[in-house]
């Protein structure tokens, strides 16, 4: 019996991974020959790529393979929906240790096919290679499907800010593993965030038709993300505070931090005021947020959270809170 | 200064990688947003996805940052080619120690953008972050430009095989690493092939256009590769061995194998038989095999080297060398 990949090969890896998805009307060719073939309807594909690396972005401790499979995919079709397309297929990359369970990897894919059922969309190829660091790269596919893209450059003076989707919950799960709490019930919808996000994937398409001007997905928290759209557009984004509502499992999250010391539960400020922060910062969600001109209303599902003004100066703070520059937080990979 | 990619940060990173990348016709919106955007002309986009780990598919002793970015885009954009399409856009993950030196990383960039140049296309996503391995994940899409793709399942009884581009250069250049003979002058065009193939891009859609019935490019070593067509084909593939005809390059670096006991020098047989046998099983080549049907003559460059016979039974070999079964060989990447 085998095991591990080692024992299972290259190509018994791929048979093994790749035999799950079903191939959907936007497949010409799914996996198997050099290439798969696409369909791109409005003869435009929108593509990006996403690593993701073991002791970084996941912990095999904290994470099973089903949530790494399944956020791998998320965080991907999250940067399709956040242009305003749709994902239609993804190219997975597995570098893996030999000795890694076969098991494992079969328990990825199975989070992957999952995740792509939420999507609506499939695998049409990979390539798994062995390596000392368990790697995962990502390449979603999308369709604007005949829809103008929404860009990170077009937010203007008088636009409104709105999100949609989770803030701060997969921060305060990744708070709540590092503080030895993810185990107690009030933990469970932040750690099961911060594990495998559940992105608006239909609100991104939705936004377009409305007639959003920019949008991005916050990966690295809401103030940093929205700092690109405001550099992008030459603006300065003012958010308020009483608009960013925690939802009653973030503060249930930051209540746990805050008893057993962790920095995330506030230092003795109160909970809900802890956990506006950690929506403010907080990364790996994967919410959509966007800008929508005067008289387009944002769909149903988004909240209005902040407006778009004019940047007086290079020196100005892009993004404020109550029209004060807000704490400097967020996630850069290299960051020290 | 900046020395390291850990002081440039993430986002200063990305900006030095991408900045040098050229926006062409194929391109509609470039790096910098959540995705981009690519033209797909026929309403369908061929992609094809690898993954480049340090140690196993490169080593930073035997290969400069420039021919590890070259590598990357020959490799993705040689199986494009492979489907009989033009390589349009590439996307690049890179996983990086916090201390590779910044210089190490535009080198590299350095070597995508001239390997990018032979290929005629460019980079208009990915992604950077920080891991203990140093990983490169490529994608590659591409255009089919009106054509019909040539698949790996096409090869009919009666056709002709035959390849265009270097055969058992790139082992060989492996094997004189192996040997500390690198450096030598004998040497030098089979450790260039290795550090970064050459494979003949252009000839994947002149094949297509020529009728081929289908194609795959040598990666893992010829008789293997074409394994896989017999076996998508369900046929027989004859090659003629003294169809495959040394470049005196081959027979070159084997003589040097040769003196100084490696293994790939043949151990005693004449240094032609050698090198044939590194045609046939050597990998990472990136040559392309294709079949053509009779009275498709293939274009200028191929070489016939055999024929596809009926395949009698399953027990048959798939692939043989003047009607006998060749040694196996060729590259698993979990394989022991």
């Amino acid at each position: 019996m085998s095991s591990t990949i080692g024992d299972l090969g290259e190509f018994g890896l791929i048979a093994r991974v790749t035999a799950r998805f079903p191939e959907t009307d936007d497949v010409i060719l799914g996996p198997g020959d050099d290439g798969a073939i696409v369909s791109a309807v409005d003869r435009r594909v929108v593509a990006s790529t996403d690593v993701l690396v073991e002791g970084r972005h996941f912990r095999l401790d904290w994470s099973r393979a089903r949530d790494i499979g399944r956020k791998a995919v998320a965080q991907n079709a999250a940067d399709i929906a956040a242009m305003g397309a749709r994902t239609t297929a993804l190219l997975i990359g597995l570098a893996a240790p030999t000795d890694l369970p076969v098991r494992w990897a079969e328990e990825f894919a199975e989070g992957v096919r999952e995740e792509c059922a939420e999507v609506g969309c499939t695998v049409v190829g990979g390539d798994t290679v062995s390596s000392p660091t368990l790697t995962v790269s990502v390449t979603a596919l999308g369709s604007l499907d005949g829809s103008r893209p929404v860009l990170r450059s077009g937010a203007r003076p008088g636009d409104r800010i709105a999100v949609t989707g989770p803030l701060g919950l997969s921060a305060a799960g990744l708070s709540l593993f590092e503080s030895g709490r993810s185990d107690a019930d009030a933990a469970r919808a932040a750690v099961a965030e911060h594990r495998s996000p559940s992105p608006p994937y239909a609100q991104g398409p939705r936004a377009a038709l409305a007639g959003a001007t920019a949008m991005l997905d916050v990966s690295d928290g809401l103030t940093q993300d929205l700092g690109h759209i405001a550099e992008a557009s030459g603006v300065r984004i003012d958010l308020r505070r009483d608009a960013l509502v925690p939802a009653p499992e973030l503060i249930a999250a930051v209540e746990l931090l805050a008893a057993s010391g962790h920095p995330s539960g506030g230092a003795g400020r109160p909970p809900r005021e802890a956990a506006v922060d950690l929506m403010a910062v907080g990364g790996e969600d994967h919410a959509l947020a966007a800008a929508f001109p005067p008289g387009a209303a944002p769909p149903e599902g988004w909240t209005v959270i902040g407006s778009v003004h004019e940047a007086s100066g290079p020196e100005e703070a892009r993004v404020t809170l109550d029209g004060r520059a807000p704490v400097r937080g967020g996630w850069d990979h290299f960051g020290r």
